[in-house]
C-alpha cells in the first residue's frame, strides 16, 4: 500500500500514472497548494523541499519523481516499466529517464518559477533563452522518435514514455507546444490513449489536454 | 570492455571514478575542449548534445553522467556499488542519484553557462540566486549526513557518494565552497582517500582540490 502526496498537474502526475499503471493499491493526499500547504511542517517533514510528489512506501517517504518511477517499475516487474538489469534496453532506459529529469524537468522549473533565478520575472533575454532550450529539446527527442520510435525504446512501451508525456503536457500553454513536433505527437497520442491516462485525468479532473 | 570520451574534471570524472572502482578494462579518450572536439562531427555523431561523458558499452554509446553510474554499478555487482533491487536503500540510491543529478548537476551548468540564459555573463542578481540555491543544497545534504551519514546511504559507501563528491569539488572556487559544510567535508575526505580517487587524480591531472 502506498500514499501519494500529490498536486493536480504537477510532477506528481507521473507517479499517479505509474500506480494506475500497476494498479497498486494506493491513497492519495492532496497537497493544496492554494493553502501552500506543501510549505505547512507536517508536509515539510516529510519532503524537507516542500515538493510533490513525495510517495510512502512501508512507512518512509520518498522524494524526486524520476527516482520514485524507478523504484516503482523495479518493485512491481509484472507492469513492464521497465527493461531487465544489465540489458541495452535498460541502459536506454536509465538514459531516457535521466536526460528527460536534468535536462527538460530542471529547465520547465527555471521557466515555471523566475524566483529560482533571483527575480519576480524573466528578463526578456532568459524567457527566450529558456524557451529555445526547451524547444531544442524537443527537437531532438523527436528526431530520435522519427528514427527509433514510436516509444523512447521503440516497440515496447515503457516508465520514461510516461515522463515525456507530461513534461509535453506542461508545454501546452508555449509558443511552440510539443505536440507540433511530429513524433512527440505521435507518441502523446498513444500514451493518452491508455487507460492510466483516462482515470488519471478523470482523478486529477485535468480537461485542458489532449 | 569500455571507452569512455571524457575531458579532465568534467562530468565525466564520474565515469572515470565508477570503472575504477570496478576495475573494469577501459580506454579513455580525451574530448579535447581547447581544440572545439566535443563539436566535432564525428564526436556528434556519438553524443548529439556534444557533451561528455559518452560511454560505448558493447558498441553502443550511452550519454548522461548519472544514467551511465547507474548501469555500470547494476553490470558490475561485485563492486557494491548500488544495492539490491526493489530494497529501501535502493529507493535511498534512485533519490540521490537523481536529486544530485537534476538539483545540483542542473543549477551548476547554469552556474558555469550563462549562454544558457541568453547571456555572456550573468545578471548580478542570476548569479547570486544561482549560487544561493546551490548552498541551499549543501545545506540539505549536510543536514542528511549529520544525521544518517557518513555516507548518503548511511554507513555503506556508494554510487552517489562519488557523484556528491565530484558535485562538491566543482565549488572549489565559489564564495563558499561545499567542503566549508562539516559532514560534506567528512564525505568527500572518505572517497577521496579511495584508491578510485587518487588514480582518477593522477590520469586526469588534477592538482588543485583535496
Amino acid at each position: 500500500m502506498y500514499t501519494l502526496y500529490y498536486s493536480p498537474g504537477t510532477a506528481s502526475l507521473l507517479i499517479h500514472l505509474a500506480l494506475l499503471e500497476i494498479g497498486a493499491a494506493h491513497t492519495l493526499e492532496l497537497v493544496d497548494f492554494d493553502a501552500d500547504a506543501q510549505r505547512a511542517p507536517e508536509y515539510l517533514r516529510l519532503n524537507p523541499n516542500g515538493l510533490v510528489p513525495t510517495l510512502i512506501i512501508n512507512g518512509i517517504a520518498i522524494s524526486e519523481s524520476a527516482a520514485i518511477l524507478m523504484s516503482l517499475s523495479d518493485r512491481h516487474p509484472q507492469a513492464a516499466l521497465a527493461p531487465p538489469i544489465g540489458t541495452t534496453e535498460r541502459d536506454a532506459w536509465y538514459h531516457w529517464i535521466v536526460y528527460l529529469s536534468n535536462n527538460l524537468q530542471a529547465t520547465f522549473r527555471f521557466w515555471f518559477y523566475a524566483g529560482d533565478l533571483g527575480r519576480s520575472e524573466h528578463a526578456a533575454v532568459t524567457h527566450e533563452a529558456l524557451r529555445l532550450r526547451i524547444e531544442k529539446i524537443w527537437t531532438t527527442i523527436n528526431a530520435h522518435l522519427e528514427r527509433h520510435g514510436p516509444y523512447l525504446l521503440g516497440e515496447k512501451f515503457s516508465a520514461p514514455d510516461l515522463q515525456l508525456t507530461m513534461l509535453m503536457r506542461w508545454s501546452r500553454n508555449m509558443p511552440h507546444p510539443a505536440t507540433e513536433w511530429p513524433a512527440l505527437k505521435r507518441l502523446a497520442d498513444h500514451v493518452c490513449a491508455r487507460a492510466s491516462w483516462q482515470r488519471m485525468r478523470e482523478i486529477e479532473r485535468l480537461d485542458d489536454w489532449q
